[in-house]
Parts: C-alpha cells; structure tokens; sequence
C-alpha cells in the first residue's frame, strides 16, 4: 500500500481529492488529508475506508515531519510561502513532493540537495502554471521536432465565470483568490518583442492589452504577466523575437480597471483615515481634487475623460462607488476597500458556475514558410465545489502524483513539468475527463 | 567650557560647523567633530584651537558612547536611520540631541523616556522641516493671537539652481541627496482640501500641480508632499480647511517628470536584465511597445502625446535618453540607471550657486472678513561648500543648539521647534544671516 499525504483541503482541493479516493481502491493507496481545520478536512473525506483527516498546524514542524515520514509522497495545497516547510521536511526524510505554485529562489535553492537525496519536488503543476507548461512544451515539441524553429510565443489564461451566468457590466466574478485578482498588475511586466526587450510599469499595464479571439467563445482581451521573459530558457525557445504572457478578461474589463488603478483604488500602500466611519462615496471623492459630494459624478467623468452614460461610467457605478454606504472597516488600505467591495458584487451565487480559458499562439517557420499554431482550451465548472478552478488546478497534480508513485517519472530535483515524460500521460489522461485543447495551424 | 559633539561632517556641516567655530572663544565651547571620514572631519575643523576631529564607526556602540559621556549637547547629521543608534545612548546618558531629520516612529517612541531624563532630542530644525515650521508657526500665532481662526495652510520649498546659473531645459539641477530627487512622489500623497481628505496616487502626484507666485522670482509649480494631513493637529489648525504641503519646481518640471514616471523610468522595483551592454536609446525603447531602434522618436511623442519640437520632447532628449551610450553600470533598476544620468546633466559646477524657495499661504477669518496671509523666503548659495541648501539647514540647528547650551529652551522630550521659544530668537539671528521672510496680507 502506498500513502499520500494531502497537505491542506482548501478552495483547490476537491477534484484532487476526489481523484485519490476514485482511485485508491484500484491504486492501493492510503490517503491522508491534513489541514489545520479539522472539519474542513472531514468534509472533503466524508467516510471513505482509504482515506483518514487530520488536523495539522504545519508551523508545528515535529508533527509536520511525523506525517512525512509516514508517506510515500507528499501533495502540497499550502499557501504558496509554506511550501518551503514541507520541503525542507520532505527532503530530509527522502520523500516526493508535488504542489502547484511557481518555483520561489528558496525552493530552487533545495535543486542539487534534491538531486542528490534522489527525490522529485515537482511545482508548478496545476493550471497556470500546470497545464499551460505541458500544452506549450508538446506544441513546441512538435514543431521542434519536425525541424521547426520557433518564432513567437503567446500564452494567456483567465479564470472567468461561465457565459450563462455572465450578468454583470464587467463580465467578470471571482473564481479565485480575490486578493490577487485587486493587486494583479502592481509589477513591472517584461516580455520580448520583435527581438527587443520590453517593460510596462504598473501604471499602465492595464491600458496595453490585446485581443484573443478563442472560437465559439468570442473576443477576449488580456493584459501582460509580470515576467514572460523568465520562460524562455526553460522553455527552449531561445530562437522566439516576441514571447508573452498574459492574463484574458472580458472586452472592457482593462479600461475600467486602469481607470480604478488611476484613481488610486488599488493602493494597498497606507491605511485609509477614519475608513469606518466614510462611505465608499466619500471615498471615491478623495481621490478626486475639486471633487465633492455634490459634483462627484461629473468630476470623476472629467477625470476619467469618459461619459457619464458610457460603458466604464456603467461599471463604476455598479460596483457601488457611488453610494452613501459606510464602508464599515478598520486599518484597511484602499485595495482592501476595494476588495471587500467587489467581494459582495462579484461572488460567484450557489448555482453559478466558473470557466477557464487558456490560448496559446505559436509562430514557427518551417521550410522557409512561416505558420502560426493555435491551442484552446475551455473548461467549465461543474458545481459550487467542483468548479472548473479545482478541477484544472487539482487533476494535474492527482495525476503527476499517480505518475510518480508508478516510477513512471523519471526526473528529480527541483522541476517544472515540462519533459515528455510530463506532458504525454498527463494531456492524454486529463482530455478523458474533458480537458481538451483545441488545435488549429 | 561646554562640549559640542558632532555626528557626520557631510553635504549640509558647512555652516553649522563654522557657527559653531566662529562662537567658540565668546560662548566657551569646544567642538569635537566625528566623522566615519576623519579627513573630512578634520577639513571642516582645520587648525582651529577650539575644535578637533575625530574618526567613529557610529555603529560601534562603546566609542560612540564614550564620545556622547564626554559631550554636553549631541548634533547628529548622520544619515537620518542612524539618528536613533545616537538617540538611544543620549538617553542613558542624559545628554540633549539636534537632528534636522523627520522624527520616526522609533524616536517618537522615546518620548515619555526622554521627559523622564529630562533632555531634549529637538528634530526637525534643518529646512524643510525647520525654518517651514518656525515660520508657520509664528504665523499661525500671530493670527490666532489677535482672535483669527486659520482656514487655509498652504507651505512650500524647494531646492534650486539660483537663476543666473538656470542653463537647461528642465529649469533644475540637483542641490540635494540625488536619489530622493529621482524617487520623490512615488508613495500617496494625502491632504486636505475644503473640508474634505484627498488622496493624490504615486501615479498621478505629478499631474496635480498648483502654480505659485514668489515676488521677483516670478511663477512655479508645485507638487504635493506625502501627508500634509500629519501636520494639522501639532500647528494647532484644526479650524483650517485645506492644508497641503508641497515641493517647487520651475514651470513644466512636473510635466516632463510625469512622462518619465509613466514611461517607467523611475521604477525601483526590478533590476534592468543586462544593462551593462544597453544604450540609453535601447533602456527607453524597452518602455514603448511597438518602438524600435528606427521610429522610437515617432514613438515617444506618440505615446506621450506631445510635439517632437515642444518643450517636453526637448527636456527628454536633453537627458541623453535618445543617445546609442553605453549605460555600463550592472544590476541596477531603471531609477538607478536615470539617477546616474542625471548626475552627469544635472550637477552643480563648481562656479554655479543653489538656491532655497520657501512660501506659506494661510487663510484666515477675522472679525468675520477673509484675509491672506503670504511669507516667502529666498536664499542664495554664496559658494560651492557653503550653499543656500547648507546654509538654511545647518544655521537654524546651530542656533537651536546654541539656545540650549545657554538655558533658554524650557522644551522636554521629542520635539519638533513648534513653541514660541524656538520661532522667536532662532528666526530673529536668521535673519541677521540673510534668511529672512518676506511678509504680505
């Protein structure tokens, strides 16, 4: 029999776990789900004979490394800067490691240690970074490999709430961690263009976007990710003169999200005076010289250089900025306002389902002709709990996990999942349950 | 005979040590400067009798402490960071301390411990802060004295080149730390504006200029300082309506700053990815998409939306920022690599003179009429060591220090120079030096 220990049972966890139980009994597998909430962990178990929730403060390192030392890998769900526990652990007791976040400096770090205790700790394998990682690496495989040379790479992703339930002006709810969706693009982005390097600070990463047209599902736009150039070693594609990454929103979303950067609304810098007692009007008008409670929606449309019966007027106004509401919070930044805000306006209701969307667009030449391949995918969510979120973050990592405990994968240290070994099975079984790219040269 | 110790022999020690030199045999003192330096120390004490130099590591607690024991007032020029490592010994050894540096939240919190001792740490006595707050001060109670109530405050400064060495397209050069220059408006900037609390965006601080007139100087502009807010309730103008600090610059400074801030040039966040083999030409292409070796002029003014022959495009080619020159410097941020061109553009000769600029605007009601008040300042450098920067930085420190030695100031505790003890005779011999406000109502 082998073990599995499921290091956190959050937002991520349910089309994870529900794999490892579908398939334990087939597998021989044993499963335990740690998380510091007990019932959390329970909820995602329920009864199953193979499978026992613990509660587990992972700060505890004596009971963290008792755990691991019972298991045969260890599955990661912790918020991304407590990974680096469980490594350190799962490097001294000789264990596999998988989780779904980027590679930190103090993970890469733990590389040759890796190596040398002969363990896998294998990141980035989810959605993004998971499975944009192993799509890229097949297409440019294939175009390598047929004696191709890449020449532009484009990969966006967006999670996005599903068509029928998109009824707001910004087309857009949360469908994941809301925090990160406020303070998305408050880094220099850096991408490649046409050979030369490229940087848009954060004051205008909003206002440089692009169009993505993904068949059956219309127009999207995107903005840039904070570093694209980063991807062009590991990726092999030394030969691209333009790569870029970056995030897809709805048509309009861009606009009016600079506009809210512009007016200082995503500023998590400093703690608003008095917040509990202003009203998200009064708010709004700090951030306006000359503006006051009378003349405020002329003055921002000034500001703003846009009409008040525009599209952007429409969206600020429905966020509620506008109204005489107390904000109601204490030793809060402007961000967290916001969020707190947008957290009442764009959560996704019970029977509301999410949607991910992911594009790649590769140039390549080939017999002295140039060609352009194109790859989406569209998942949608199924329920409240298996959301198209936790199942393309979670079934990537169910499955490596599977691969490993096979010995069907053969690299170790420190790794993104980007060798053959990765994207073959892992593409093959993820389009049995619907992840499926469409492609089109 | 009374001991003067003094902390750094740097930029503004000048006037300060030749205060303290001139008054030595008249008032009994004996100066002892120490400095990491001890040829700079001793370059600024010479031959002189009552004096000598000395060479300290401020860092090393017992030698500082023992220079501290030996001394009967503390004035501290070291890097503002460092003041505290001197504070905390003046407190145990129950000595006075003057710096001209911002209190902290660390030296704040010596307060009550302070009083306990019953010394003074005086800071905030150099220029802005220093002669801004002596002079608003005495403003401020001369109108409340006579039963006038403040509605308006508005106090700016700045630092110039003095007008017949006022030679290039920006109308500046630097006369102060470089870095601060290149990083000044990159956090929120909170006021008071009609009753109402505003907040300017780093992305916007320097789009929001008001003009200021100074008779014989004619017109600049302004731009807000980080928190005016933090000065209502020690001037005791909480009846005023609108309160704003800001800094001067000559017309269309701010405009032409604003581009380089949009353009990313005054990001500090990242390290430029080979910059040693960039040209300034290839750095400014990086931040405009579409831009390349051949259109990039075209480009710039296109973005910026301005004339490739208007008055901007002129300051920005004037920088250099067009030309194929090796940056040649390693890891550093785009502000870095800006600072370091700056200082080749912008540096005082060694025959050209600086320049001080202070204005205060008050409003105010009196027997139910509205007046305003006007006072401004205008200081001359008089020579390439003794600038108007170290003249109105180090004479007020100098004299408040003089002041304490005699008795004269009652002040326990952390203070900024706010009480009538300080304004009336530390103004008063200012003005014997030329520092001396011009009044208008």
């Amino acid at each position: 029999m082998q073990k599995i220990l499921i290091l956190g049972a959050g937002l991520s966890s349910a089309y994870l776990i529900k794999y490892f139980l579908d398939h334990a009994a087939k597998e021989n597998w044993f499963i335990t789900v740690a998380d510091a909430n007990l019932q959390l962990a329970q909820s995602k178990v329920l009864q199953h004979k193979s499978a026992k929730a613990v509660a587990l403060d992972v700060t505890r390192k004596t009971e963290l490394a008792n755990y691991i030392k019972d298991a045969d890998i260890v599955v990661s769900l912790l918020p991304p800067a407590l990974h680096i526990e469980a490594a350190r652990e799962c490097l001294h007791l000789r264990k596999n490691l998988v989780t779904a976040s980027y590679i930190t400096d103090e993970m890469k770090a733990l590389h040759k240690q890796a190596l040398k205790a002969d363990v896998l700790f294998l990141n980035e394998i989810g959605l993004d970074p998971g499975i944009d990682h192993l799509s890229a690496m097949e297409m440019i495989h294939d175009i390598q490999n047929k004696g191709g040379v890449v020449t532009t790479f484009k990969s966006y992703c967006g999670g996005l709430v599903a068509p029928e339930f998109d009824n707001n002006p910004w087309n857009y709810k949360f469908t994941w961690n809301p925090r990160n969706v406020v303070l998305a693009g408050q880094a220099t982005a850096k991408y490649l263009e046409d050979g030369l390097l490229k940087f848009i600070p954060p004051n205008r990463i909003f206002t440089q976007t692009e169009q993505v047209i993904v068949s059956g599902y219309g127009k999207f736009e995107t903005y840039a990710n904070r570093d694209s150039l980063s991807y062009i070693e590991p990726y092999g594609i030394g030969s691209a003169k333009t790569v870029l990454r970056g995030t897809l929103r709805k048509m309009g979303y861009c606009h009016a999200w600079n506009d809210l950067v512009r007016l200082g609304l995503t500023d998590d810098s400093y703690h608003v005076p008095n917040s509990a007692g202003l009203t998200y009007r009064e708010l709004l008008c700090s951030f306006l010289s000359g503006a006051n409670n009378k003349n405020l929606e002329v003055q921002l449309a000034r500001f703003l250089d846009i009409s008040v019966s525009g599209k952007t007027f429409k969206k600020i106004k429905w966020l509620g900025l506008f109204e005489p509401n107390l904000i109601g919070l204490t030793e809060v930044s402007p961000a967290q306002i916001l969020q707190h805000l947008l957290q009442q306006k764009w959560m996704l209701q019970k029977e509301e389902l999410d949607m991910i969307v992911m594009k790649h667009e590769i140039g390549y030449q080939w017999n002295a002709k140039n060609f352009k391949s194109h790859s989406s995918l569209v998942v949608m969510g199924e329920s409240q709990k298996f959301t198209a979120m936790a199942k393309t973050v979670g079934l990537p990592m169910a499955i490596a996990t599977k691969l490993i405990l096979k010995g069907k994968i053969k690299s170790r240290g420190v790794q993104m999942p980007l060798a053959k070994e990765f994207y073959v099975p892992i593409l093959k079984e993820l389009s049995r349950f619907g992840i499926k790219f469409e492609y089109r040269v």
